[in-house]
């Protein structure tokens, strides 16, 4: 992997080479460190202690302006109307045919000022062609924002120690502006696990390194140690990767997203009409949770084929993992809804060989 | 580096990896193979012989329906009412601030459909937004289109060997269709070096190794191997990066591309307008090649500063390669206008050290 500065630096690289990082994704052209020993090792001590982890990569698109809320609520299918100052919204983003252009977390920084806080997609650019073409009065641009995550159980005593007790008192995606290694920082209560924690926006680069190394002095009585998003933990607890299990050709119906959507928000949005279509036929395909039988399996590259009991493709794997704890490879499908039913015993094609794999719920539980 | 589904396959990736790459970079999302054996070497063979190149990452974005030449001339300054069917022209994508957003060439399928061939930024969704804000009846989307370049001084003999001498005829940048390996593809006199030849533009994935193998093939007498953009090519023949020479920040003047614009075209554009703007009081910087002093150097990952005769800073180094030909550190620079005249002396600090650095000609001549 060549690095060039068209893939561009975090502000807490050196850190993360430090302490070894062995794999790395890239992530809105960004490195994204995801392993430091493996992924089941990483996995146990993110459930048990606290990880710093660098995801600089989650790029920040701010709109700010006089048009900022009607920009937000055209491009999101959630009613973002009652979105408090100091409040987060997990809100999909889709375009006039309802497809999922990114699923950020929102944040509302002041009535006319909001941060998108992206996955892998170029929402700037998406969003400059909109407020281009509708001439709305509003300002867009990626700000110098680098997130941290602070993750796993003893992520409040370690915030605790370095904030104070006011640390323990911001409620689940909610946010409060802090000064932190001697910048200003907006912290929320957030984060890409199952294990619960904050993420620290960073608001100025150069100060990367003194913020790493305030958590990581602070971490050293909490067992800290350097991770990243990771693969079993998401499996787990069902967090679904845009680009992966979700693209701009997927729905809010299909990508199970429906509680995030609101079809009768007040305000103009240019996905409501073709949602509504949906909603009235329903998805033809459904993200589903699958169980695939048999020995571990790697994450896939290709597409392995699912097939239902007369043999028929119904869809693709999206995602996959062995689970130590769950003894069994917990994967994500898009498949056709008629085989979508928890409980259709399907097959998968890994490839290899082709397994048995079973549509169970969300949670992975069969009933 | 995990390569997830998210970050999509090429279909030549078996090809690429049986032969060995050595490094890659990302690019559009996907995988770009840059280096087989090291760059000098890989750089020698091109020079003397062909390769095959897997730039599958070279996305289309397809432009097709009543609007479309409507909407390419209004996205790029550059006249394209003149563009034939079978024609390519490199065209900058300019916002409405004069802003570039990508550096595609644009291929004219028909009068009423185009292909973007594009640099690393996520066009479509620019586009998307475009088409969206302003109502245009347009389809834009992107096809599976997967780009196979074949380069170096003997691509004649080998495209002549599989398509007849006809190949000869195909003169610098226009296309024909054309059927490779029992496959519709569009081949192209065009591509991302300095020793010439062909990109083969299939058109069903599915088919990229049997079109790997019949070049492969065919080109055993004409010592084939595989290859990439070379680092070194470029810097000496003049080819910029989109990301790394420009960005967003950077326009259409300060880059050097004045001579692919026309401020006066009759089709409406976005950009016109600021890069009017532009030309009237001059690019406040310049993009530059600059020769740094002393033993060769590797390219920079970090923000490298060149400082003029007064130890002030003038600007930062976006790419640079040493030149075995030419003995030298070959560098890009974008810097202020006021140090911009060629033969200026001016500085460079390489975080290791501090070396002089004087500005040249775009074909590195003093004068």
């Amino acid at each position: 992997m060549i690095l060039s500065r068209r893939l561009r630096a975090s502000p807490y690289e050196a850190r993360v080479i430090e302490q070894g990082v062995k794999a790395f994704s890239l992530y809105n052209k960004m490195t994204l460190p995801l392993v430091f020993n493996d992924s089941a090792s990483d996995y146990e001590h993110l459930c048990n202690h606290v990880q710093i982890w660098d995801v600089a990569c989650e790029r920040q698109v701010e709109v700010s302006g006089p048009d900022a809320l009607r920009l937000v609520e055209l491009i999101t299918p959630r009613d973002i109307s009652s979105c408090e100052i100091g409040q987060c919204m997990y809100a999909p983003l889709c375009d006039e045919h309802g497809g999922i252009i990114n699923d950020p977390v929102i944040l509302r920084l002041a009535d006319d000022r909001f941060w998108l806080s992206i996955a892998d997609s170029d929402v700037l650019l998406w969003v400059k062609g909109i407020v281009y073409g509708r001439g709305f009065n509003v300002r867009v641009f990626e700000p110098d924002v680098s997130p941290l995550a602070i993750q796993g159980p003893k992520a409040d005593d370690l915030m605790s120690d370095v904030i104070g007790e006011r640390a323990r008192d911001i409620r689940f995606f909610r946010f409060i502006n802090v000064e932190i290694a001697g910048t200003d920082v907006v912290l929320a209560r957030s984060g890409w696990s199952g294990q619960g924690g904050f993420e620290v926006y960073l608001q100025d680069h150069r100060k990367g390194l003194d913020l790493w190394d305030t958590f990581w002095s602070a971490g050293q009585k909490y067992n800290v140690r350097s991770g990243g998003p990771n693969v079993i933990d998401r499996l787990e607890k069902g967090l679904k990767s845009y680009g992966s299990d979700m693209t701009i050709d997927s729905n809010p119906f299909e990508s199970g997203l429906e509680s995030f959507i609101s079809l009768n928000k007040e305000a103009e949005c240019m996905s409501i009409e073709a949602l509504k279509k949906v909603e009235k036929s329903g998805p033809e395909k459904r993200l589903v949770n699958l169980v695939v039988d048999g020995a571990a399996l790697n994450s896939p590259r290709s597409e392995w084929r699912v097939q239902d009991a007369n043999g028929q493709v119904t869809g693709i794997v999206t995602s996959l993992a062995w689970s130590p704890s769950m003894n069994a490879n917990l994967a994500f499908a898009i498949i056709n809804s008629a085989s979508a039913d928890r409980g259709t015993v399907l097959s998968v094609d890994t490839d290899n060989d082709v397994r048995k794999a079973v549509v169970h719920d969300s949670d992975w539980k069969l009933y």
